[in-house]
């Protein structure tokens, strides 16, 4: 939590930017497992966080621009609780150190918004992407969850003021990469085959925990690295596998890390797996090269993309030329994901509320396969932090799914893909700031080129 | 997962204890932390679990007795998600391994329910304890969620059935509750002066994790065992501190194990740390000479408390008839909470169909402060699995409350008791199988007795 100042003056950015009406902050509640009170592990809201600071269930908040009102609705706890929960601190004086002074019960924030609405003032409000926020806004504004799309210009004006990293901002996200990459250097040290996934995962938690961390999102620990959303952790480790990491730690003040790495199971890479990981190691370096102020991150995507397809056409994978393969979205069957995306106080940072606003200035979207999961295209500014985050995988359903339709036949020869059907997938990826003129990774180096994960891993 | 005929008989058995008209099991759905797509750990609704045997995402079911069908509602994948998740088993061969055959889209059970409506058949549904299944059933029945209370027939039915485990049931819960007592174990061994909360935490969880196990609930591990209800980790470990944990692994089947041990941060007790423990003790083993079937838990309750009071009247803590003071309500001022719950599929097993059919035959529960807290108050049966877990704390919120109020002079020596007002609390726990004839202990033993424990700490 920071001082009491950079929540006044967050918030008050926020208000000359949006300049009239009524904003709604609701924050996060408790959600049961399989009963209300067995609960999953308490995340507050980020947008909540940044503007109030407050890691606590139950809070909504309001700025009333137009009568310069900061309002935080909660209740205090009854004496009931306090002996269940131990002394703690009001929320009175949790507000106070966040410069608010106005707190009010919670069961007035429906009268307030009732006020303001008959008044004839706009309320804006976030996207709800919690089912007890969809909950609240039919009671609160009368909205069904279908037409809850929030309002766009508080949407921007978040956006814009959350894209831009300050100092205090970038110690945290650095603290977070630290320990994120000590997971990933914990994983390195302990994997051997004949070990399965949920040990790797475990070694790495325990870095985590220990240092008092949360997980920024469910660890991806697997021999199936071509399979992107795999959370399975069952299976056994063999000799011969890549073992593909994609993990972070996230503070307790919310601030996440995100890396990923790729590791031969044995101590060495085979030869294919170091000739594949050679052209993703490019692909990284390429495109680390490219970051700098004014580009926008679609172009350092296409110019990791082209290098891929030079690589793969020299293991005779791909064919013809490159810039017109990556135009065309050939590169996307080894290549389907996006190069990186914002972070912050969340691992795909304000991701809830819209890409387009977030990653696009609100322009839309390619609807190309790979090319529509970039999550990031705008042009990069000082203070922006992302993630760089290339792969290449052998996808077997997407191999044979593009095959069957005929696609591509000009940039893609099928039948050496054939030979790699079973090779799996690697990315590596690291946290980067853009400075005023380049950019600087954040947190330690964990291993990216095959000598190092191979120095690392004897 | 059990074999086919397993989720087969409990269904039949089910269909015949209510009779008729149409059952509704709404699954449980991914949650977002911070924003949608970065989830929580998926956990599937026992009661789905229990009848359904499938852990996935969007599913709901129907038994419709009248017209004797069994439908599961979900979407199958389609090829782009299996791009992403890799090759799985459809919905529909999920679903014949539990003995369902008539598997619909999602879309098709609404219409199915207003046609059930229509013709004037009584939908059954169980009270929804997460926002999702709240925002379904407005959608599905048109109820508003302060009135949706589920429905008493289908709660009791499925409460007299899950009450009582069988073998299979048995042997999973044992695997959980070796898992949970090596957790335990684990803290004994690294715990010492100087060490954090959440380094303690962070290496019980290393077990769960690295045995393929999630955490039945958030873990308790603290140098405040007074605090009841208390999930912060960032102290550091005294010389001196009683640490107190509570703490417990869930299978990939979602069966749970759930206990509880007090150990001294140094190798050995303090003397007043002992002469407490040793009543803690006495509690414990009273209750568990107790148990058997046909005895009330609210009367291996009462022995509890009795033997307690009885001990701190050998402290000079308290004084008069021990009967009277736990008839009044004396004793909770130390024992502020229930002797133990029922245990299964869920740590405390069924709690979100309501304590009172779980635990009370339907019955109101008492509202005395401390035996309000009792959740099983009912006669024992062969097949329950419940917990043990008697505790002694020195809540200095709820002396100073009391003694504010003059409650229970007659019993209560207030001077002596502030004597112990930063004791802190004790309390243990372990899991038991009621058999034909007594109890049996479930799962491999922690230490216990102050000279296991310190036994075990050398």
């Amino acid at each position: 939590m920071f001082s009491k100042s950079t929540y006044i003056e967050r918030r008050d950015t926020l208000k000359k930017r949006i300049g009239s009406g009524v904003l709604l902050f609701l924050g996060n509640d408790e959600l049961g497992l399989n009963y209300a009170d067995n609960t999953f592990r308490y995340r507050q809201d980020s947008t909540f966080l940044y503007y109030f600071g407050i890691s606590q269930a139950g809070l909504a908040a309001i700025i009333d621009i137009d009568n310069d009102r900061e309002i935080v609705f909660g209740d205090e706890l009854t004496i009931d609780s306090i002996v269940w929960m131990g002394p703690l601190p009001t929320l009175h004086e949790k507000c106070e150190t966040v410069g608010i002074s106005d707190v009010r019960p919670e069961a007035s924030l429906a009268p307030y918004l009732a006020k303001a609405a008959k008044d004839g003032r706009t309320i804006h409000y976030l996207p709800p992407y919690r089912p007890e926020h969809k909950l609240k806004l039919v009671d609160l504004l009368g909205i069904v969850p279908a037409r809850q799309e929030g309002s766009v210009p508080f949407i921007r004006a978040v956006v814009v003021q959350r894209n831009i990293k300050t100092a205090e901002e970038i110690a945290e996200i650095e603290k977070a990469c630290d320990i994120t990459a000590d997971m990933h250097l914990e994983a390195m040290r302990v994997i051997r085959p004949g070990m399965h996934e949920y040990e790797v995962t475990a070694a790495m938690d325990y870095i985590a925990e220990s240092n008092n961390c949360e997980l920024s999102f469910a660890t991806i620990a697997t021999v199936n690295g071509q399979t992107l959303h795999n959370h399975y952790h069952g299976n056994l480790i063999k000799p011969g596998d890549l073992f593909l990491i994609d993990a972070g730690a996230e503070l307790e003040s919310g601030y996440c890390g995100d890396m990923s790495s790729t590791i031969p199971a044995d101590k060495r890479f085979t030869t294919r797996q170091r000739e594949v990981y050679e052209i993703q190691n490019r692909m990284h370096l390429a495109a680390v090269e490219a970051l700098r102020p004014g580009i926008p991150y679609m172009d350092v995507y296409d110019i990791a993309a082209r290098v891929m397809v030079e690589g793969m056409k020299g293991l005779g994978l791909m064919k013809g030329d490159a810039t017109e393969a990556v135009r065309e979205g050939a590169h996307a069957l080894f290549f389907p994901h996006g190069l990186g995306h914002m972070m912050g106080l969340d691992v795909h940072d304000m991701e809830n509320l819209g890409e387009i606003w977030v990653g696009y200035d609100g322009q839309p979207k390619s609807t190309q396969f790979g090319r529509k999961s970039q999550r990031l295209a705008s042009q990069l500014k000082p203070g922006y932090v992302l993630t760089v985050e290339p792969g290449i995988y052998f996808i077997p359903e997407l191999i044979d799914l593009w095959r069957g339709l005929g696609k591509f036949t000009d940039f893609i020869n099928y039948d050496a893909v054939e030979r790699y059907r079973d090779f799996g997938g690697i990315r590596n990826e690291e946290d980067y700031l853009i400075t005023a003129d380049g950019a600087r990774r954040l947190g330690k180096k964990i291993p990216l080129t095959p000598d190092e994960v191979e120095a690392m891993r004897q």
